[in-house]
């Protein structure tokens, strides 16, 4: 890893704190928790990452690679059993782990390339939890080279003097961005909505990019067309939890809403991309997470109504690409109805 | 008061339940405490008064409620004092009152109201509590007459089958309006967006809207443009703290956002106004209340991140005319380019 980014990354997002596989136990850094505490979730098993995910210990990029781990666990189960046995056993662990997250699905893509490694290490003869295991850390690292590539670009992207307005947790292509952007000498100011009901805005992007000593102010999530109004934002960036070939930005509920009132405001949005999925050419084949309304009824744990109210909430909406200025991938800053032909690139 | 008003209006907003004067004590109904507890503040003199407007024990247009009813503790106090020190007396009572909300100038105005018939009376020698609080009754008297006169207008806008969305809580012309609308017979749906940090929408709207029967659900500040891209409303109906001359509507931050959004998928926007104040022309004459930050960093006292987290809390924002469909008064629906002409209507 390319030591300036060692160097940036904030607590929450350092490789060893978003997840790591120790000894049959895959130990998840717990965002529910952050910034109050710094505290880890151990996972002896499948199930009991795959409910980690669904409780939202860990989101965003973290899933992935906590399902991935969860593989090695699959593995090591897998290889205490007869040889006939092992590959339905892993198939079971890999469909429990991608049913955790409908609407982004990097998961099961990423899944499908551990099962993939599995099989053939099940067919070779070659050691499960070994293979997978390594198979994974070369895939971080190569992660973590995207991610700095697609920060170069995203950094080149904010001027000195800029008003930064995000959503929910960008994550590190995004922190990563202002870290390259501030170690330039450029000045920002972030604004983050505090991304209701979980607060990854005010929890997680606050504290984080507080870390990297660039300014930043939470607001409510009803703020940002009124901070847009005071002309005190220059940019928009999100994290994209599926970008469809044609150019619909899906990300969590709120980013859409900001992207139509930064349209107003002639403010350009630009959206971080993780990669494609061929199997999501458009709008339609978009799948949107409703959960549980119960969730809305709450903060941290403290009701912020009565009980019989009725909620609703989903929790992602889709931004059209005529309200995206650019998709920043590892590859470039490409239109987002121009994504067709950098499949293959980013 | 018209029957059919008295039985339709919900709980909080009943006349009582605003508040009320009690032999030399203002009981204010506590709007925090709602929907977890009927609760009221007992307020022996003005300050305390004061500070309970200033600490959201009443909100929308409680505060001006309980202000009147605050110059009668003032008028008390006066009464037992030599008579050249009490017009002195009751000025500094009104200027502390004024001073508890800078943007809703109806507090102001409404308090000259008082002052005037304080300083008359004053002057023509006749009893200073007496006389205000008759004039207050039969000021409230007038106002319900107004709110029912608004509420059929902003009924006529609702048909059957519509979603409605809100901001906040918009009180009694609204509710009102939903009530006279489903005595009608028409079936509406209400979506309410929480309103952080405060929660209006959680915990004042949704509640209110629920005893009328009306389904209703709560929804996160960012989420009403994913609502409206589903189809799922039809009409955006508010509040205005403030209504300029030219125009450009006042009200929660939040309204602004959702009437950008709204505008985008061509949805009108109606605003309620509970009068025009000649004092504020244009969106130059507003003054925009910025609250402490830090209460944008809980959640009903539960922290939403650490305390070294800066934040930013304008309590307002401005919409435009051109996102604004109509506004709602007593005397009718009138284009906001045209208030100037119906100023002595509404």
């Amino acid at each position: 890893m390319d030591p300036l980014v060692n160097e940036l990354l904030p607590f929450l997002l350092r490789r060893e704190n978003v997840a790591r596989y120790e000894d049959g136990v895959v130990v998840i850094g717990d965002r529910r928790a952050y910034p109050f505490e710094r505290a880890f979730v151990r996972c002896p098993d499948v199930e009991s990452v795959a409910r980690a995910i669904e409780t939202m210990v860990t989101q965003g990029g973290g899933p992935s690679i906590a399902a991935w781990y969860a593989m090695a666990l699959a593995a090591r189960e897998a290889e205490a059993m007869p040889r006939e046995a092992r590959l339905a056993h892993l198939r079971a662990a890999e469909a429990r782990l991608v049913a955790t997250r409908p609407t982004n699905t990097a998961l099961a893509r990423r899944l499908e390339g551990a099962m993939g490694v599995l099989q053939q290490a099940h067919e070779s003869g070659a050691p499960l939890v070994e293979t997978v295991l390594a198979w994974v850390e070369a895939r971080r690292d190569q992660q973590y080279a995207d991610y700095a590539a697609t920060a170069r670009y995203g950094a080149s992207m904010m001027e000195d003097g800029d008003g930064i307005l995000t959503m929910c947790f960008a994550e590190t292509a995004f922190l990563l961005s202002l870290g390259f952007a501030a170690h330039e000498g450029k000045r920002l100011h972030v604004f983050t909505p505090e991304t209701r009901p979980y607060l990854q805005g005010a929890r997680l992007t606050a504290p984080s990019v507080h870390e990297l000593g660039i300014p930043v102010q939470i607001i409510g999530d009803a703020m940002p067309a009124h901070v847009l109004s005071q002309g005190k934002v220059q940019k928009y960036f999100t994290a994209a939890d599926l970008i469809t070939l044609d150019g619909h930005v899906v990300n969590k509920v709120g980013t859409f809403q900001n992207a139509i009132a930064a349209a107003y405001h002639r403010v350009p949005f630009f959206a971080f991309c993780w990669g494609l999925d061929p199997n999501r050419p458009d709008r339609a084949s978009i799948v949107i997470e409703e959960r549980d309304p119960a969730e809305m009824r709450s903060c941290r744990g403290t009701p912020t109504t009565i009980a019989e109210i009725d909620a609703y909430y989903p929790a992602f909406d889709i931004t059209p690409p005529h309200l995206v200025a650019g998709i920043i991938t590892r590859a470039g800053i490409f239109s987002p109805y121009d994504l067709r032909a950098h499949i293959h690139q980013v």
